[in-house]
């Protein structure tokens, strides 16, 4: 078994049980985003990882979030409720509190993602990129925070970071955990939070604030790095998705999410 | 102000209220699927109808649920809970059960979508579709249900209803309400869930039951056809999603929804 202790992911999104259905944790600076507020990835994070220690099921395979508030460093409480235990899939709910207040609710669906049996069938592709060796690391100067966290290689800096948006708002890339931790599914809906959103390449201005997140998990990841492709298609009075969808290092496909987000 | 009295949809997704946050209602055999159980958008509609009442902000955009049991014609309740009124979107939550037993729980956000004001970039193009009266009914002879309540017309049968599963899993077609209902926010929700799977265009078994299904809700559809959209990419060991996209008459994107499901 691999020992995942002291890595920023397990640390920062570990609780501990206070009650029944209830959970304390110190939510982390270490995530922080440019808008000075924890990724929400993160918060959904820490609140899937309370969640689990309750349903027998060991994978993730659903979870829809509902954003209520931004969520700062600080103490902070998660509230659990396990709704329906099947012999097939689990289904539970979290709420994250800080100083009192919701700031995110997420329903969560889990299975035994090794023990899926049923036909397969792959119709989309993996992005073609270069070795991660042969990228750009599009962070040179990581700002405090999830920079730090979450390391990304392109095979060019895409429009919005050259200055030049492209108006494609689809975005390639490799990412992994900065530390080497390698990604679960539950690791895996915080980082299909974890990449700049694809609507800054339509030329807006660069912040969005989601406001529901779901991330489906298809497979256990393997080790390593994560090739990702995020787009947006309908930018509709502020109004955006962004669509990603993960493949593991082997090409096999592990995750798709999409968000609906709101620019300022 | 439109009526929308005598329609089957706002007849039978009406429940009233029988305490604080609690409603009653009879849910239809009107909306049974070909596997004899409830569809489930029909399901999602009930829960979203009534927990709208609760809410100050008139459009539905995002309503994640999670299937956790068949549900059946009969007697049902609906609990409510109201988790944020802000200023610009609210979010609640609604439980819906059958015999006493939780069939389905949403997550839901509102928002006004005529007061929207933001940047809007639309790069997703509808299908390319034959106007309805040139295409073809693939329903000659709905079976009792949902069949009769929802109708399609499409520029041809998709591989799967000519005994020829084409593999693609993408399919393009109208839809409406068969009474003439037109649609609203809420029964987006519905509809998105009422078109046969793209998955079985993969010569899977034609069954499939939603474990969970969001819906992006990105404008208020003017009245008549729908032109839809409905893919499957990735099939796992019997998980697959389903994507679907949605446009009105005018020609404007409406919704978008992804759904995860298991084959049997």
């Amino acid at each position: 078994m691999t020992t995942t202790a002291g890595y920023a992911y397990d640390t920062d999104t570990a609780s501990t049980r206070v009650g029944e259905h209830e959970y304390a944790l110190e939510l982390s600076r270490r995530w922080y985003t440019p808008a000075n507020t924890a990724n929400g990835g993160y918060l959904l994070a820490t609140a899937l990882q309370a969640l689990r220690q309750e349903i027998p099921h060991p994978d993730l395979i659903a979870a829809s979030a509902h954003f209520l508030r931004p969520g700062t460093a600080g103490p902070a409480r998660i509230t659990t409720e396990t709704v329906r235990i099947g012999r097939r899939t689990a289904t539970g709910q979290a709420a994250l509190f800080r100083e009192g207040r919701e700031i995110l609710r997420v329903l969560a669906t889990f299975s035994d993602l090794a023990a899926a049996e049923g036909p397969t069938a792959i119709i989309g592709a993996p992005p073609v990129l270069p070795p991660p060796q042969e990228c750009v690391n599009p962070i040179v100067d990581p700002m405090p925070g999830i920079a730090e966290r979450v390391e990304f290689r392109m095979p060019r800096l895409p429009g919005f970071l050259r200055g030049e948006p492209g108006g494609t708002a689809v975005v390639e890339f490799w990412m992994r955990f900065a530390d080497g931790r390698d990604a679960d599914p539950i690791a895996l809906a915080l980082l299909v939070d974890a990449a700049m959103p694809a609507v800054f390449d339509l030329g807006t201005v660069p912040a969005s604030s989601t406001i529901e997140l779901t991330a489906h998990i298809r497979r256990r990841p393997a080790p390593g790095w994560l090739a990702c492709r995020v787009g947006t298609r309908f930018l509709i009075d502020g109004f955006h998705e962004e669509d990603f969808e993960m493949w593991d290092s082997t090409g096999a496909p592990v995750a798709q999410s999409r968000q609906l987000s709101l620019i300022p």
